[in-house]
């Protein structure tokens, strides 16, 4: 994909996110996109997140994942409905009220993960997004965020 | 604290966890424990583990500490339960099946945190443990977690 990720235009500031902060040198850098009404992010992880079972992927890296793009989602969503872009000032920084996440079967580590978002509401102050992670074609995981507008 | 924590029990296939595995050498190792009736972890974050807001923690790893420590903390449960100790065979493992996490208040991150489960259920299959986080004092974030017995 050629076009910025929401991450990318996040202010320096609240650019250092261990998850998707584009100046946080030893983080994931999660980049997450516009793929039609969806959101979508992709992620390779390395070897040593395992989980405890052996094959399967760590599950705090999964509901990390599921955070990072489901914030970045709600700034994306905040934007669009305002009928602005993410460039426009002041910029919007959303951070997680509440997530809730479904393991439905085990997410092999050997697979590029594509991480979707669905925005289901967006409020005054709140961020309503639906997530899934999928590896190897199966949807693995699901997750619910409420995400909550930064006071600035 | 002295005794052994709770992941020093995990037979060796299954202490590769990024998360709480005494073999994942890149891993954050965390350990739980027994406080009365209640679970106890402490964790320390690395500086880089900053979340999207500065001097704040990443959510992410939040999450992740409350897993590990939920799904140990589940393991406990049911050996102890059973009139058993952690020692014994066959060594019950449990794996996520829900997690909810409730974000309060931002945690900072120059701190230590104190992770604690308090055990709600133990059925056949399935154990509920409710956690919580603090750090300096405050109760930061709370969490709900399913865990489910592994078949083996």
């Amino acid at each position: 994909m050629s076009q910025r990720a929401f991450q990318d235009y996040y202010p320096a500031e609240f650019a250092h996110c261990f998850g998707c902060g584009r100046l946080n040198e030893q983080g994931h850098q999660l980049k997450s996109y516009w793929d039609g009404e969806e959101t979508v992010a992709r992620f390779t992880p390395a070897a040593y997140y395992t989980g405890g079972v052996p094959h399967n992927t760590y599950g705090g890296l999964i509901a990390s994942l599921l955070d990072c793009h489901g914030a970045a989602s709600a700034a994306a969503a905040a934007c669009r409905t305002e009928g602005r872009t993410l460039e426009s000032l002041p910029f919007t920084r959303f951070v997680t009220g509440t997530l809730n996440v479904v393991f439905h079967q085990p997410t092999p580590i050997d697979a590029e993960f594509e991480i979707r978002g669905t925005i289901d509401e967006v409020g005054e102050r709140k961020v309503v997004v639906s997530l899934a992670l999928f590896a190897q074609g199966k949807k693995c995981v699901t997750g619910t965020m409420v995400a909550v507008k930064l006071r600035q």
